[in-house]
């Protein structure tokens, strides 16, 4: 069974290891967001990816789903040292030296799809991650500043939500150089050969809307043969994990996981799973033309994640048969 | 008092840790070696004006002679992880930081003088800290491969130094890129105003020497009004650190004290300390035409080397007055 699955960071990566969990055998393709990349201290920092390469690949820091393990912090010091910041973003050393390989590579003239493969090399996720583009994409949020243009002012998306912590309203999502972005090579190619398409719990705006964003994406998953499923990523009017509510408002979107759905649309989704205590917005989802179930959907542990995993597949047979 | 003393890395660091110590006012300029720089993983690596500022700012590794103090290698050891080398290379988390600064703020088109600079904002060595040129020169050391052309091949001086441990016979020493190199803002004014000139027991080939290969430095120093004393760094017919005589020999000339001094010349060199050990040798430089006298000359300690520094500024009064 070949399953692409479209992911951000620690929501996409902890689903990816139920899923991998559930269907050991599958042969899975992982499009990753590159939207949150961020240049810091001339090295190239692609969290997400690497979020889902260390995560799969073992070395994850568990407890805060981003980061390696056992991780020290000794560059990052000494950088403060020289007065070199931002401090607000926690690279480690063991971190560092994924970036500076990337970096070097990058810099050497290999795409970031080739690069990502190198890094895979080592850490071997058992998926097939693949960067959604090789051009550079960089979300943008644009937040009240007086003295700024108009009351606005546009930060990284690293700056929003690392630094600011998503603490002011985010006015709108821009996806900085996603109109010219050019999927990345196996991209397009992936989607047209899945058997399922899978949209886990990520982020629906700055992580798969960004990766639906690279012109050619969002008209191949919608006009892919096989099924394409999503889970929702908030539970009971509120984000599972992280601050998806303050990037829905953004976008005019309610924080509830019916209106993710119609969000995403039926042109897009053919099936969505809400968590059980969001069974009574089942019927609008339906009404919207996607079929949807409620499940439980709190990845507590791999095999609570391997469950909600499976019923996504399952969602995925009921829309084929 | 003005000085300028044009230094390698640790027997020219730590001469001048003795020099600070003897004459704790004056005004020290370092022209450092940049020769021996080399590009790894991407990032610029100084290791001789790093020397020079870690030991005089209070931070390097000191029976070590060069890295920082209290130094880890998670960087170092991740790399090696992703089969990314050379691991003959000792860069520690610490020294990283140092090598991404210097890479960021030339990428962002600052000259490796005003880098240099702002390293030193840090450390506040003490001393005004130049590199010899904000150009790239290289020091590469051809030896012999039955393969290469001509039976040899050119190494870099760090593979040729810290790999090979210079265990094989260096051919010929080639600063690439010297003969198009400039010297450094404010290289030529301080050796013009200084009152005296030092030569430290630094390499005489692979450091002073490469100093000197930059156009315009030998002359100035040649010209200077300031007397221009040196201290030799071969004591009793062995280099007193480092493999100074696998160098020499490729230049042809003899392991002593006396030869270094003739190798330098009396168009360069007023004065020329040599050790105790080699008294008989003061004689041959004084027959050249370079002052002599023989003193101890190894640097056991801050205090014996603040002894060393005082002779040599000594020496130079002797051939001023």
């Amino acid at each position: 069974m070949r399953i692409v699955v479209l992911a951000g960071g620690i929501g996409g990566a902890r689903f990816l290891r139920g899923l991998k969990s559930a269907v050991p055998d599958a042969d899975i393709t992982v499009i990753g967001n590159t939207g949150d990349d961020i240049h810091l201290f001339g090295l190239k920092v692609c969290p997400d990816l690497d979020t889902v390469m260390y995560t799969l690949g073992g070395g994850i820091h568990e407890e805060q789903g981003w980061g390696r393990a056992g991780e020290t912090f000794a560059v990052k010091e000494e950088l403060a040292a020289y007065g070199v910041g931002p401090e607000w973003f926690g690279l480690g050393d063991r971190d560092f030296a994924t970036h500076i390989v990337r970096t070097q590579m990058i810099s050497a003239g290999y795409p970031l799809s080739a690069v990502t493969e190198a890094l895979c090399d080592r850490w071997k996720p058992g998926v097939r991650l693949l960067p959604m583009s090789d051009d550079r994409v960089e979300t943008h949020v644009l937040i009240d500043d007086p003295e700024g243009e108009g009351g606005r002012r546009a930060v990284h998306f690293q700056e929003y939500w690392v630094r600011l912590r998503a603490r002011v309203p985010a006015r709108a999502i821009v996806p900085v150089g996603a109109e010219q972005a050019k999927p990345a090579p196996g991209v397009l190619e992936a989607i047209a050969a899945a058997d399922v398409i899978l949209f886990p719990p990520s982020n629906p705006v700055v992580s798969v809307g960004t990766i639906l964003a690279v012109p050619g994406v969002r008209e191949a998953v919608a006009g892919a043969a096989a099924p394409v499923v999503g889970l929702s990523p908030i539970v009971g009017d509120a984000p599972v994990r992280g601050m998806a509510d303050k990037v829905l408002a953004a976008v005019g979107v309610e924080s509830t996981a019916g209106a993710v759905a119609r969000h995403y649309g039926a042109d897009l989704l053919d099936g969505w799973l809400v968590d059980t205590v969001d069974a009574e917005q089942t019927a609008g989802v339906t009404a919207a033309g996607i079929r949807c179930r409620a499940v439980p959907l709190m990845m507590t542990d791999t095999e609570a994640t391997a469950r909600m995993a499976a019923e996504a597949l399952a969602l995925a047979e009921e829309v084929r048969a």
